[in-house]
């Protein structure tokens, strides 16, 4: 990779480098949302894989689609870092890396990669760490999300038990914010000529969204603590519905015009006018369709329940009503819309083969195109000889030691 | 506000300015998260607020704590953009705003905000849309939810209803993927000299999340749908527990030594020896625990059920098993470690009062102060008369027309 790459429209980030030592979700992710706009991102591994290298959900072959997913686009070395030598060479590759260099994205604990240890050598090193709670206690994604008071809000009126996420929310928003973090700090260094020490913790990145969004004052302000209230929004009017043959919708009504619209497709202006009415209410005002939604809601399933999906679109396909069908993975994975996406298309990944997969969600006005995951040590020799300077020998001597790992040749698969 | 404002350690993006003409969650949460960085973020309101300015949870004086919490540290300029003035000085501050400015972040298509007229203005604008769907349709966090796949992997084994997450985890990852956009563009911008036009939608942000983690190859490559598990983690030993004292407890074993600790604490060494025997299984094997996972949450759960909270506090606390007590909005809320979190601080929010509220959940080695968020054109003519350079007689005669709003005196609250 030539470290002078210069940024364009599709890749912002060109000239970026990062050295990504992490495992799981978070850090992975932030590394390749950078990576996926640009920037160089090597991710160091030990030789075999680390303890994520091997997570479900698998391919027949054994190979995690999980790891395959989290590290698209980016540059595999493969070091033992137990290895003083090994810890050498990626304390060399981070501070000998040039202007756009000298970046570090973690989520150990390690104090030869620590910002104290690399910032002697480079004085200018950017250093994320990425931590479980913000005193450096463990946590991950479901035991943060437990403590932060979502799994018993999620659910009907009846349910006693938390219910747990199935997407790890805060492993992918704090991933993002890992990112953001370095590309402010490249920012600040790119102006002032200073480097810095970062951090952000799982348990923070969940705390905050929960007040951002409003959840915690409304604790602290209004004594509440936020109801179960099953599929339905809180505050509005939105809920899932079932067709007649059998078709899970959400159909959400946020402003006025969503709801006069949903009336008129639905025909129950009349119900509804005699209700408003009788109630002296006004469900044209969104805390009027919230405390009569379990009543709304049984007039609106009534219509759903009398209409297959295919009249259902066409009523309201025509209608500002926000509404989309509940699908499974696999249904999704089926949809053309799916295949013809811009952001999505196909990968050939080694022990995975061709797949449908996506670039960065980012659009500009260069064709996206996704990048696979490597190999693990795909590109161990490449950047022992290419950004380290090493010899043939010199790489020949470091893997017969074990101090890195290529892939055995039947196994690289397509660059 | 100093347009050459200086980048600092706590502040990198000091001297960034962005002008926001957006509505929700998704642009005003990136909006927020480059304010809280250092950035001057405008935010552009028509008189008396857009649709989300009442949005719940209220406090009990009306005022939105949704809005507040995701409007922090923002700038207010109260706009009416029916009016050709009122677009003319939206216009104006976004085009004449020195070289740390011309940034659009916005999530509707109005014509005169677009970048095809205002790059004609500014050349090296960047713009970046938030949108419901590539194609440009509408969709919001609850629609994207349902037709990804999640709420019908989500719940116990026996649910039949999708469930949906509460928290709007799309908008919160668009919103910072649309930070990460304008971060990059910046860079881009820095280093070329080039503006550039961006766009995210909410629907492939949910797609793209879904595909990295390995749901979508999954069903493609496995055809398999992920099958709901209630609370267990997939493909490893996770799950909530109940103890005596009817505490309910998220626990994790991601390891073989989490494992370990786990079966050492509770002091079931024996009985899962006998079963890895009896069942030729290897429990320190993350397969085997998962195809396992109700037999060994069988056994766990006896010994939850035989202690109180703080019995099995004492036992886990010394191992490496990452463990956490579900709670609460309101238990969050009242938590000690809460208020102690470096990353909290009481604001004086008008409307509401004090209370605690975050920073940026990025920790750098400045100390951090959560900033309140404006009260509706608080900064209306401060930004008139600073940053557009009209005088006082040509403000007044702006707010008596109506085209800009400030608050009335009584309303104004502490800066």
């Amino acid at each position: 990779m030539d470290p002078q790459a210069v940024p364009t429209e599709g890749r912002p980030l060109a000239g970026l480098r990062v050295v990504e030592v992490a495992t799981f979700v978070a850090a992975p992710l932030g590394g390749m949302t950078l990576a996926q706009l640009g920037a160089d991102v090597i991710r160091i591994d030990p030789p075999g894989g680390a303890a994520d290298h091997t997570r479900w959900p698998r391919a027949a072959s054994g190979v995690s689609l999980y790891w395959t997913g989290l590290n698209k686009a980016k540059r595999s070395l493969c070091v033992d870092l137990r290895s003083p030598r090994g810890r050498d060479l990626v304390t060399r590759l981070i501070t000998e890396s040039g202007p756009g260099g000298g970046i570090v994205l973690t989520n150990a604990a390690r104090p030869w990669l620590s910002y104290e240890a690399l910032s002697q050598l480079r004085p200018d090193l950017i250093h994320l760490r990425i931590e479980g709670h913000h005193d450096g206690s463990p946590a991950v994604d479901y035991t943060v999300n437990a403590a932060t008071g979502f799994p018993l809000a999620t659910g009907g009126e009846g349910q006693d038990d938390p219910v747990n996420h199935v997407l790890p929310a805060w492993d992918v928003a704090c991933g993002l914010y890992a990112a953001i973090g370095l590309l402010s700090a490249e920012r600040h260094r790119r102006i002032t000529g200073r480097g810095q020490e970062l951090s952000v913790a799982l348990g923070d990145v969940a705390l905050a969204t929960a007040a951002n969004l409003g959840f915690l004052a409304e604790a602290q302000v209004n004594g509440v603590t936020r109801p179960r209230i099953g599929n339905h929004l809180y505050g509005g009017f939105a809920r899932d519905f079932t067709t007649r043959d059998r078709h899970r919708v959400m159909v959400v009504a946020l402003t006025a015009r969503h709801w006069a619209d949903l009336v008129t497709a639905t025909g129950l202006r009349a119900p509804v006018s005699a209700l408003e009415a009788a109630l002296d209410a006004d469900f044209s005002r969104e805390d009027d369709r919230f405390a009569y939604r379990d009543v709304l809601a049984g007039l609106a399933q009534r219509w759903f329940a009398g209409h297959d999906l295919e009249q259902v679109r066409q009523a309201l396909s025509r209608t500002s009503v926000l509404w989309s069908v509940y699908r499974s993975f696999s249904e999704l994975a089926e949809d053309d819309d799916v295949r013809a996406n811009p952001m999505m298309g196909l990968i050939d990944q080694p022990g995975v083969g061709e797949h449908l997969a996506p670039a960065s969600p980012l659009g500009t006005t260069e064709a996206r195109r996704p990048v696979r995951a490597p190999v693990l040590g795909e590109h161990s020799a490449e950047i022992l000889r290419t950004d380290l300077g090493l010899s043939d020998h010199q790489i020949r001597d470091l893997q017969e030691s074990g101090v890195v790992a290529s892939p055995l040749p039947e196994k690289k698969g397509t660059p």
